[in-house]
């Protein structure tokens, strides 16, 4: 859970990340930019940043904004009902950083598996992120993310989002923010 | 129709204007930047310029370059099948410009209607786009789009794009650009 204290900080600093990527925002998005700290309470390691531009029950766009080192942990995109997961595609804008999915492990990858989570990161096929490069997941396949040293500004370009559906490896994680007033 | 010449041209001037929006393209985008001229040979007049980032049978993303004035032509995406037509969603990311859609004509638009072409712009609700403002078009809805004096780049988040099956109002359109040898 956050402060709302805490809150307000990491929007500042997500919005001035954006603004060195040259992604222009509305005052409204700025003052809504969404704080995920995956229910963990060490945002500046575990967590990530999202401006949602549009979801729709047909696509949907947001950008994802990583302090630097920050990771977005490992967890997939089940089906429901005729769906089969949630497809999406990660462009890198600003920053660098790397995605890793199911596949051959690649040796020596260059993210740290945050300390006290290694049982939570299964997945290791590395896809390092420069911008504009991109990848694309398939539904259902487990992922992760981590920003470099600069942090990250990815678009993500997807069928429809249905957050609280994701399914996390790791089982302490809640996916939707939970803010207390300081 | 075009000549190489005006692609390789088209596809610079592109280039230029996406690198002062801050958006970032491979080399390999960079050399295909789509340069549709309608198939009326006025090029900096109408049509528009784009990049193709994903296009899945889900959801696809591009960006759209428009020169100083440029107009992209009064169009709509039609229902195929099952599917309702083509929604999109355009965000703008640099310059300005103005969309015209379906509904209630706006007094004493902006934008310019192409000389010669007047029979072929019917919709005039118009919507102002400057950074970092979006406007989502329903599926099957007539709409037009001019860029400002500097030009403009938006993103466009939609369902799957099948450019081949829209319905131009002018008859003469041929969206699918081709090109002859110099």
């Amino acid at each position: 859970m956050l402060r709302r204290r805490e809150v307000n900080e990491a929007r500042e600093r997500a919005a001035e990340i954006l603004a060195r990527a040259g992604v222009v925002l509305t005052q409204k998005e700025r003052a809504n930019i969404e704080v995920a700290d995956c229910g963990l309470g060490q945002l500046d390691r575990v967590g990530l940043q999202l401006v949602t531009y549009v979801n729709t029950d047909r696509y949907c766009a947001k950008e994802l904004v990583l302090f630097p080192g920050q990771t977005c942990p490992e967890h997939r995109h089940p089906p429901v009902g005729t769906d089969p997961g949630k497809m999406e595609t990660f462009r890198c804008r600003w920053g660098r950083g790397w995605l890793y999915v199911e596949g051959e492990p690649t040796a020596n990858i260059k993210a740290r598996v945050p300390q006290g989570s290694e049982p939570y990161f299964t997945v290791f096929h590395e896809i390092e992120l420069t911008p504009g490069e991109q990848y694309t997941i398939p539904p259902d396949t487990l992922h992760w993310f981590q920003a470099g040293p600069e942090g990250a500004v990815i678009s993500e370009f997807s069928s429809p989002s249905r957050d609280e559906l994701d399914i996390f490896t790791d089982p302490r994680i809640k996916r939707i923010p939970r803010t207390v007033e300081d």
